[in-house]
């Protein structure tokens, strides 16, 4: 099959199936056909069919951050991430639904699995698409839990990288000290393949040890996760590390409101009716002091991570209370929010069931800037566990490290 | 004089002096008109009339970010300070000139003391359109010394906010690490009218104690700066400080390489035949390593600020090297590099003149976060300090006190 059939077939499957699921907010058709005639047949990433979330900018294409305000706005130029990937090989096909400005409004988009379900958010058009077969992988950013919430809901990987990593240029902020860009894909063996055409970095050595951590948020979860993560940490040989403090998520909290408040001001000063429901009300509220923000950031530029990794190098967490939720909710982002703060990479995986009969998700994290070791210990993980939690009795440390 | 009469003055005044000057990027004669129509009588900043830095951007003017990449560039909507600045009353002239991508390169824009000199950069027509009376107050932005320098070989106020205080949300990016918005003026009395009415924050009490701090950079400064420095310094009762090592020169360094190479990647991959020199040249270097990044990252973190201010609120030190160099060479931003790494506040005062007769400037900087007593500091010091070198023996730190 040529890159250019491959682009059509597609094409065809989003005209089939996008009336009912509302994944994309604009496809490029002619674009994506140009792009295909213009492969490169040397590039690491030819052919990667992409969906790009509709916070990040793609140069010509409409960037309408999920919101009325932006309708007509067209970016210039491509976002810095955007520009990379296609240097690599990557074809856009077009700009995935986000909710308005990335906040918890919900989007129209269904999830794939089951359309009186959510997707989850804010990066739900990205979650459908890949979860539904429209493309290879989609870009994505996390503030709280934007990234690994809508993976899980869409049984899909979706990788959140260390903080920085990959720059803002050219997508909106919400609050930039947590805003993050990263991905998601089918597979982790994808969401590698990426991770290594962007850094040029060899494989890694997978994590010796791995940890589990059921968070403050525990009880949150239900029934259905507790009982597949504990069983699933157990075949891992991940030993039960503290949890870290609820506090985390009012630092997260401080610094989120404070920028937020701070770059949306224009939104806010001249199109506040036009915001939506839940996002007005949370700018309506008064934004943390100067001192409290700095005091937040300080913080958690001070955090301990030996005392939460311990002697593990990876921890998995539950990447949200269960499965997805009815539409009209992208769910809770509770088990994602202290992850963004403290800047640490994150791969969430499909590793169970719900009562409901959808995927759940698995949360690894790792210190910031251990993202080649987290993703080399996800392909491993990835291997091992599957979706009907029945896990092998062979994944133990040994095998992991 | 009616407001309308001040912009129609200001608009004169841009048309007869801008051939010379070169000072803006675009002037908006229609809209600055119409707002001087709409202002309202009881704004806070009522009237005050306002140039941009063209890498800031304005609803529905161009944002050429002073490259020929971003010629055609429109930008949809205000950036937040714009947006608050203007729902503060402020009236927007139009873009002042900037270097591309506010790097080194220079800009066309003359120094309007003497033509043949450099206004400094990268925030050259706003130094240079305040300086010479075309609007009361200009924005700018500093990732190294953008704003100090310029405001000094100009002669007039710059005020670099700590890092953070106000956002970047539609300010084009070079290193959101260093990346800092702020503005410039004649006199202190405007600089810390724009911050009150930005931040609602009460007047604070001046520092008790000065410190002056030569800086690692000392031999750069040339006689006159020397001179005029320790003269100042002395009048001033501020007892010299050791320096701040050289280290964190490296440091500032290593974080603006790493963040201008993930962050310029369209430019670098889409566009690199229309880049500048200097900024061909500093992109096409290795960027630093991940490691080396975080490293820095973490060891700015840490700063000492208490080891470096010991028992003073507030450091004086050089601006610049010295008065305007020739047209060319935006200068040396030696002096200001480890005060935008450390994120601290800066107010460039002018309080001399150099062998060939132009302004050399003071330099005042605080603990980030001190803002508001910074400039309750720098307005006695500009009261006290008189541009001739003859300040009256009555400062002293008990008239600071």
């Amino acid at each position: 099959m040529t890159l250019s059939d491959r682009v059509e077939g597609a094409l065809a499957r989003i005209a089939l199936r996008d009336s009912a699921l509302g994944a994309w907010a604009h496809v490029d058709t002619a674009g994506a056909r140009q792009q295909a005639r213009r492969a490169d047949d040397a590039a690491p990433l030819r052919g990667l069919l992409l969906g790009v979330k509709d916070i990040i900018d793609v140069g010509g294409l409409p960037c309408g951050v999920g919101s009325p305000i932006f309708r007509e706005r067209h970016a210039f130029a491509d976002a810095a991430i955007v520009a990379r990937l296609k240097a690599l090989g990557a074809i856009v096909l077009g700009k995935t639904v986000t909710t308005a400005f990335a906040f918890l409004d919900p989007a129209a988009t269904r999830n794939p699995h089951d359309l009186s379900r959510s997707p989850g958010g804010s990066s739900s058009g990205s979650a459908a698409a890949v979860a539904d077969r429209h493309v290879d992988a989609a870009l994505a950013t996390q503030t709280a839990g934007s990234i690994a919430r809508p993976a899980a809901f869409c049984g899909i990987v979706g990788y959140k990288p260390t903080h920085g990593l990959f720059g803002l240029a050219g997508v909106a902020a919400s609050a930039p000290t947590l805003d993050t860009v990263g991905w998601m894909s089918r597979d982790i063996a994808t969401t590698c393949r990426i991770h290594a055409a962007l850094t040029g970095e060899p494989p890694s050595r997978p994590a010796s040890r791995l940890g589990s951590c059921r968070t403050v948020h525990w009880e949150r979860a239900d029934e259905a996760m507790r009982d597949a993560f504990l069983l699933c940490a157990a075949a891992l040989g991940a030993a039960e590390v503290a949890s870290p403090p609820a506090a985390l998520d009012v630092l997260h909290a401080t610094i989120m409101r404070f920028e937020m408040t701070r770059d949306l001001a224009t939104e806010w000063l001249q199109h506040r009716e036009l915001l939506p429901q839940s996002l007005r009300e949370f700018l309506s509220g008064a934004a943390p002091t100067d001192d409290a923000y700095r005091a937040a950031r300080s913080a958690r530029n001070g955090f301990d991570f030996d005392g939460l990794f311990g002697a593990s190098q990876v921890l998995v967490l539950p990447s949200a209370a269960g499965e997805a939720v009815a539409f009209g909710s992208t769910g809770d982002p509770a088990f994602n929010r202290f992850v963004t703060l403290l800047g640490c990479p994150s791969v969430t995986l499909p590793f169970a069931r719900g009562l409901g009969g959808l995927p759940l998700g698995l949360q690894l994290i790792a210190r910031p800037h251990e993202d080649a070791m987290l993703l080399a210990t996800a392909a491993i993980v990835e291997q091992a566990i599957r979706d009907d939690g029945s896990w092998p009795s062979g994944i133990t440390q040994a095998a992991l490290g």
